[in-house]
């Protein structure tokens, strides 16, 4: 998917609400238990209810990883189902990749060809040679962790590198790699005021920001700082709002969440 | 399986060459595409002929996920050949993950529960939350990234932070986790004099070292600044042992490449 296409759907819908599909067999309501595939039909039902109300879909690799090759069809059938139901919606492989260039190849090939997401999340440790094969699929979007929601984030990417601190390196390098248009990038929301010297340096890229809900991040916040012209933002809620309620009202549950996040996305929008 | 029980096996095989079960199903030999799971069945050739010469198999996972829900049933069966056929060996998920301490878990549980690996490796950028989880598993390996053998690594593992390099860093922040007694780390082995810098860090701990062979990365200079008196290395070949041949007699000829490898460890481990 284009970007113009992502921001198309943001300004039609009113909102840049990304729902994470972390679904964790253990949580999900006992009565799909005795499905063929209880993870793709709760998957299913959370979109069927939801897909109105948000821009993107982010299932979490490692709930699906966790089920082993039934984990992997699972995972198949939900982004298939995404593309053939509700193809104006954007698709992200939270996977945090990232290998020597030969192997990242690899990577690439699964998520944007086989499962054909439109994007995918990755790690920046290992540097260029293992984010730029990424890159070089036309209209697929790289998403580089830059700042993360967790409170690891303290360890090593803020500290100061030549006077600027680790995150605010990793963001200026990706600048100069080859296809670096296709880049966007991990900000949490539970670092709002960061948003501000972000910007500074990418004022126009897309940040993915997760963090708001479960985690404590304040979309407002995010808003504030984080906004751009094009909206420049996918605001990521998964156990929030797919967890709602645990019983067979389940989709409804997280389809009022949604509508919450979405009613508000549209006034930040408006008013922006 | 315990650093002893490796330690032990080391010494009784005179080896610590790992195998990296890199299977590209576009570079296996042709013969093979025939079988049902012509991944598993290269693997299994491979493990066959070479269990004895080497102390490790190390499956890169990216190829596996290239293959879907089909490489992931390769995978398993080629770990539980591993498991079954030869206990004694040492298990590496080469996965390179890491995310929120509560998807952490969950990578932890699909490596070292279900699929049962002895040891996985992990990216730092996340921190200390990001791979404690992986690090309560009794008997389990986590092999976090530290410097790696692609050209990438001078990106931002060797940058200064407050007059220190990032991979340093990172190795002496990791010494504080919990459990970190079942910390190894990655150096790679086209790095090797910062192997004298990294040993006053961490005098004892296992290093993965990738880059021998196809990478161009010295044995000799790995050894010279990287062994230990119980070793404290595991050296990693792939592409130059598992792609030796491509023809019909690829398993003897991947035999005679881990052989050379051996022989030279054995006299190195005689001589340290």
């Amino acid at each position: 998917m284009t970007t113009q296409k992502l921001v198309s759907e943001i300004k039609r819908k009113g909102s840049f609400l990304c729902i994470g599909l972390d679904t964790d067999i253990s949580k999900i309501p006992s009565h799909l238990l005795q499905a063929q595939d209880p993870v793709f039909e709760f998957n299913k039902a959370i979109i069927d209810a939801t897909h109105h109300l948000c821009v993107a879909y982010k299932p979490n690799i490692a709930f699906y990883e966790a089920n082993g090759s039934k984990g992997w069809d699972s995972l198949q059938k939900t982004v298939r189902y995404l593309r053939e139901q509700y193809p104006e919606i954007f698709t992200i492989a939270d996977a945090k990749r990232g290998d020597i260039g030969n192997t990242s190849k690899m990577y690439a090939k699964a998520f944007f060809q086989d499962l054909g997401f439109d994007s995918v999340t990755v790690a920046p440790y290992m540097g260029k040679d293992s984010i730029e094969p990424f890159l070089t699929f036309n209209d697929k979007h790289t998403i580089l962790l830059a700042l993360t929601s967790n409170e690891g984030a303290f360890d090593f990417q803020t500290r100061l590198v030549d006077g600027k601190e680790v995150y605010k390196t990793v963001i200026e390098v990706s600048k100069g790699w080859q296809n670096s248009q296709n880049l966007m990038y991990v900000v949490g929301a539970t670092k709002a005021e960061y948003l501000m010297e972000i910007r500074k340096i990418i004022p126009n890229n897309f940040l993915l920001v997760p963090g708001v809900g479960a985690q404590g991040g304040s979309l407002e916040e995010v808003c504030k700082y984080g906004l751009t012209e094009d909206c420049g933002l996918l605001i990521n809620s998964s156990r929030g709002i797919i967890y709602a309620s645990s019983d067979t009202d389940f989709a409804r549950a997280a389809s009022i969440k949604a509508q919450e996040l979405q009613t508000k996305m549209a006034i930040l929008l408006h008013d922006n």
